[in-house]
């Protein structure tokens, strides 16, 4: 659930969103993106959490392979059904992951 | 409920985490770090959610106020509690925000 990153530096896209009422096919397509981009070049992992905000951290190799991620032509269908549809707001932040640290039982 | 931050760069602190069964103490202590967190210099803003994966990303001006903040003395307590009861997995990733943008209806 954690997602299992290499050494830094690497890339994360933070995602946080507030949705609509609608939820037609929504579901669907965010499972169908997170497979899409873990198929993608330079993918690392992905973490997701939903209360009333939602939060998805992505985390890629480089910007290179998040450019191409952003321009998938499936993905910029999802992007414009998010748009019109699900999303009232959301925000995107791409930030180099510069150390790490981590606990465990 | 999205963090309003500045343009960048400023510095994300993602916390992800998994929780033991032990929850006493923990809600109460959350909220406080969040208030505390907030009154130090350079806090910007933070957002969170959870299912079983939790997710907090904290937002900063630099990489000064996350090191005087991790210092913190009632938050080192809350990070030793963190370790002994509350989480069974955690992972902090401290990231350096280059770009973002934003969708609002």
């Amino acid at each position: 659930m954690i997602a299992n990153t290499p050494e830094p530096p690497y890339y994360a896209v933070i995602f946080s969103s507030l949705r609509t009422e609608e939820i037609e096919g929504y579901a669907e397509m965010a499972d169908l993106m997170v497979q899409l981009a873990s198929k993608q070049e330079g993918f690392i992992g992905v973490e997701s959490a939903r209360n009333e905000l939602g939060i998805t951290v992505s985390y890629w190799k480089d910007l290179e392979s998040i450019k191409k991620w952003k321009q998938q032509s499936d993905h910029l269908i999802a992007q414009n059904k998010g748009r019109t549809e699900w999303y009232k707001h959301y925000k995107t932040r791409i930030a180099k992951v510069e150390r790490d640290y981590e606990f465990k039982k």
